[in-house]
């Protein structure tokens, strides 16, 4: 192995093959081959050519460093000790895997100063960062690149390009030709049960360049080749990948090079037969003080003082901060406010997937940063607006992106975007294909990312298109994954305002269930306040305590109002709640909960899904009109018929109650 | 266009035009395009190669024949109707899309003869493909060519192609060389946002090469060049895409090639247009007798009557006829009762997954056809037993196949293998990495196909991983789906019960959700009744009525059996009920639910999950001990106490249920 950047990079990589194999040993659990086998990788990108700076993690203008395999997360925690960021001290290191330590079994986005993304799930951060360089490139044609101009940079693991996620977003970086994104392909040929040939003949090269990206091949430990491949992959005008020849478990005697490195400690014996290989003869968790010193001499902290420079002397500063912050200010607030207002008044009948349609067109000026676009479905989802182009290779302002049929990779790409920050991403495919994207979904939450999720064709009210198209555990799928709210507005107001708390939210991701099928306006207020901000409120009250109180969502609480108008003519007190967020709902407090819905008063639910859910969200056994198997092929009327969700079910639902 | 096919083959396609245009009409909703697109392709394929006949369905040696594109499902009802299925009537084709009709928006197995698989999910259909193709080469290499000999042919769309899903079923089926596989790609370069270049840039044929098909391109309108490169597919060591060049909606006068003709009805002036571009003066669903003539001399009866006689011939016939069945006989019975009743006598304190294991080890040769695979986590997933051998392309006798890292395409796959019949697939990966598989395990359910999901690591017990790999939200949202069981065993011989029931059942998925953590027997029985199947039954009992219930599942039923008894020595009585299965209990009688769960009689749940969808399953409100949001990384016993999940906490809410 030529090396002519010094032998510092050697002991440099070996610091983190030590930290991270004797971490692991005391944890007793975790992946140490991984760590050993990208240190040198990862010591001359981060010595050499990743831009940041530790004493600031989240300076706007840092490249991105995206650990796609999240299991080799000691490679990460320890770059961020070596290099010096603040938080992560030798103790955190010592505590790794332990409760309450920042050094997690895999990277948490939040959770540790310097981690870009959770990581772990395989195929996710290598598609968030897709999203990344992609927002990268969208605010750098907003802001030029005197103000935004950084690079992603990502090692990703043989089981992150198995996972098809990994196409969807490989496909859609070449098409967009996002060229400050490159990928180091851990190309080490170990999977957890073997060989990679027991599972894998896939040439990665030729797949990379069928997408349309650079590649390069280079010995992963050859620090030379590397920084020469880099330098290289830095003038491509395509995203790049480098397949990194390694050896995982690089330097243990025994266990280098095969899977018995992955994914348990090494164990005391090869662990000191590691040392030696190495040249390593520190004690565990001891690094000498010029290997710390050689590492804290890496980073951009003077390239950061210049991009302050830079910001402080443009008049444009106060608009990309206030971009960047990610809150609404006072014209956006106002707009929404307008909006609402607009449609209280006018009482449009439209499907709610029009009305949000209509919603986007009237706010998107007024939230500089919202982008967004479908997964091949735009003149159904209803997403695009008259604003602005349409994101391509040579044109990346925006704000709209036809993302092809990849509704894993384009919720990852979110979830990207929304990390990146100065970027307010919203994604759309049909209800039902959420089951494609759950993987992101769930990290949108996890992660606490904002990232509004807009799925139209919300029930059988899809009507032709079959069971396959028509979610019914959809709803109760995604109203389970915590800190997930779920939107299913009754109406055109509804909508507007299940927007407005969409965007207004800052904690986590939102669901749009929109109608493919028209909704007259049920509401009668003004729309000045935004009633949906409890979850669920009276919309139509009897006189008195009631008898009953029927809880609908969505379409069905059209159902529910002309159900308690004919029981009201027959002498029943009967109250119609809409609740257009019943995630929301479930966490007000006690005494609101029990004004919309007193105690003793029977629950009659209405919904074109599965009962699953309603009765934990709502604190009550719920009387329940609505599917209990799959949908079928047929008109939408007809299916609702078919289905027994009608009116009439629904008086005769209070009728059984009352009885 | 040379055609020395004979002008038949012409009008042979325009007759699948003509009935695809009609029927979408007729309906008001459907995609006339690529039916109109593909019909050349499909009329040679079916006319020339397909091994089909249309009085035998479900003739065990056919080909198969998916429609991935599964919008375009007019183009396989017009063939299933041309060629005489006999169910597929011209009312049929008339009724397409309507309420009760075997014309379903998109093609439904088992509600329709002919229809091999449900489609409309894009990327699915390709990727059940995969596993029918390997299923033939599996069962072909333990009953050789004279009984097993068949071919799968498959259309698959650009979004098709885009999906994920596909790169996994692509890159696998490359790996086993997966001859019997043809893949036609409807290159049609039209996408419902318009022209697919506005998302796709990639290289699709090279992008095939890479994973190691064969690859040829055809005007797909020219029948000689199609039968050519169907004819050289057949010779081919590799699977095989045939990149067919065609015009959307051919010849319709003004929509043709254009996103117009994708997804609605052409309306009657292009219609009218179309009839006469294609040199189709005939009414609406009015086929001419010597165009049926022609479709009704396809088909291969006499290859089927040849079959039928080598089965006839062969002492193997009882054999192979059997495991088509997919019922267990009485050997399979008898191993599963003894392996239960050996489990309670040796009582062996195994994680439920080792359980499982052990359990898989001890029935498999029983099974004919019974076989498995992990997504690259054999070793945690404890899924390959000593019988046999691992599948490959050398030799595909099995039973064991490695997946890799490809979760979706793995349970898309066994939704195929479990379609073809003969084989009786288990797949295997995390329980959290459900998310990634879930649009394949609807359709396991839609389809009701008998696929076993071993979904270990079920819990926060696994510790260290952290919130990325602890479901929380995953049991929920996978009961939600109906039609599937979802099992959780509390001990060794709750998890041989669970393998039991979801080997036994013949109409539906099953989840087994296993623990890392080694779990002890509770159950003091002697196993020779099988008492999960009512899904929740009375573990530990109190004298007389019980003051409280605890329902517990999995791991957490040690906790209630110990909170019960340090219950029992305050002086409550409370009765503890282990819920293997939820959906199954929630299925059973009023009578046995109250038998179990007293009216009136306080019910506390316990489950390291969230309590969403229990109160529902149980028809009750329950008290909660588990989950109320994400996990985290540290041991597993930490964290159990972090998250106030121990037998403290069940005696704790007992009380204060009781207070």
């Amino acid at each position: 192995m030529t090396d002519t950047l010094g032998s510092s990079y050697k002991d440099m990589a070996n610091a983190i093959r030590a930290l991270s194999m004797d971490a692991v040993q005391q944890a007793k659990s975790g992946h140490p081959g991984m760590p050993m086998g990208m240190a040198d990788v990862a010591t001359v990108l981060w010595a050499r050519h990743l831009k940041f700076d530790p004493a600031a993690p989240a300076w706007a203008d840092r490249d991105r460093f995206i650990l796609s395999a999240g299991h080799g997360s000691m490679l990460l925690y320890s770059l961020l000790h070596l290099t010096g960021f603040e938080d992560m001290t030798i103790e955190q290191i010592k505590n790794f895997r332990q409760l309450g330590s920042i050094t997690a079994g895999h990277p948490e986005f939040g959770h540790t100063p310097g981690v870009e993304a959770t990581t772990g799930p395989l195929g996710q951060g290598i598609s968030m960062a897709v999203g990344m360089a992609l927002a990268e490139r969208m605010l750098n044609a907003k802001y030029g690149e005197d103000l935004v101009d950084h690079r992603t940079w990502v090692i990703a693991s043989d089981g992150d390009l198995q996972e098809g996620v990994s196409h969807e977003a490989i496909s859609l970086a070449g098409h967009l030709k996002l060229n400050r994104l490159c990928v180091f392909w851990d190309d080490n040929e170990i999977s957890i049960d073997g060989p990679t040939h027991v599972s894998e003949s896939t040439d990665v090269v030729k797949r990379f360049d069928a997408a349309g990206w650079e590649t390069l091949r280079v010995d992963g430990h050859d620090h030379e080749a590397i920084d020469a491949a880099i330098e290289k992959a830095r003038l491509s005008d395509k995203p790049v990948m480098i397949a990194c020849r390694t050896t995982i478990g690089y330097g243990a005697p025994t266990k280098a090079g095969t899977a018995g490195s992955h994914g348990a400690p090494l164990g005391e014996e090869e662990i000191a037969g590691a040392r030696e290989a190495l040249g390593w003869p520190h004690a565990p968790f001891e690094i000498p003080d010029e290997i710390y010193q050689a590492w804290r001499a890496t980073g951009s902290p003077e390239v950061h003082d210049a991009w302050r420079d830079r910001l402080a002397s443009t008049d444009r500063a106060d608009e990309l901060v206030a971009q960047l912050s990610g809150e609404p200010d006072e014209t956006a607030l106002t707009a929404l406010r307008e909006w609402r207002m607009k449609v209280a008044a006018e009482k449009p009948k439209l499907a709610s997937r029009a009305a949000s349609g209509k919603t986007l067109e009237a706010i998107l000026p007024s939230w500089p940063g919202l982008v967004g676009g479908s997964a091949d479905l735009t003149g159904s989802n209803l997403t695009k607006t008259s604003h602005g182009g349409v994101v391509s290779a040579e044109d990346y302002a925006g704000p709209y992106i036809h993302f092809g049929v990849r509704e894993h990779g384009m919720a990852a790409a979110a979830n990207g975007m929304a990390l990146h920050g100065g970027l307010r991403p919203y994604v759309a495919t049909f209800l039902v294909f959420a089951d494609y994207c759950r993987g992101s979904m769930r990290l949108s939450s996890l992660m606490e990312q904002p990232v509004v999720y807009v799925l139209t064709h919300d029930s059988i009210g899809l009507g032709e298109d079959g069971p396959t198209h028509q979610p019914v555990e959809t709803l109760a799928s995604l109203r389970a994954i915590p800190n997930m709210q779920v939107f299913r507005p009754c109406d055109a107001l509804e909508t507007a305002e299940a927007w407005e708390m969409a965007l207004v939210r800052t904690d986590g991701p939102s669901v749009l269930a929109l109608s493919r099928q028209g909704l007259p306006v049920l509401r009668e207020d003004d729309g000045a306040v935004n009633l949906s901000k409890q979850g669920a409120y009276i919309l139509r009250d009897c006189d008195g305590e009631p008898d009953a109180v029927i809880v609908a969502t969505g379409s069905e609480v059209l159902l529910g109002v002309e159900a308690a108008e004919a029981l009201g003519e027959q002498g029943r007190k009967v109250r119609v709640v809409s609740a257009p967020c019943l995630d929301v709902f479930a966490a007000q407090d006690e005494a609101y909960k029990a004004e919309v819905l007193p105690q003793g008063v029977p629950v009659i639910g209405v919904e074109a899904a599965l009962q699953f859910g309603w009765d934990s969200l709502l604190g009550r056994s719920v009387r329940f009109v609505g599917m209990t198997g799959f949908g079928a092929s047929a008109p939408a009327g007809d299916l609702y018929k078919h289905f027994e969700i009608t009116t009439d079910a629904v008086i005769a639902a209070v009728n059984a109650e009352l009885a």
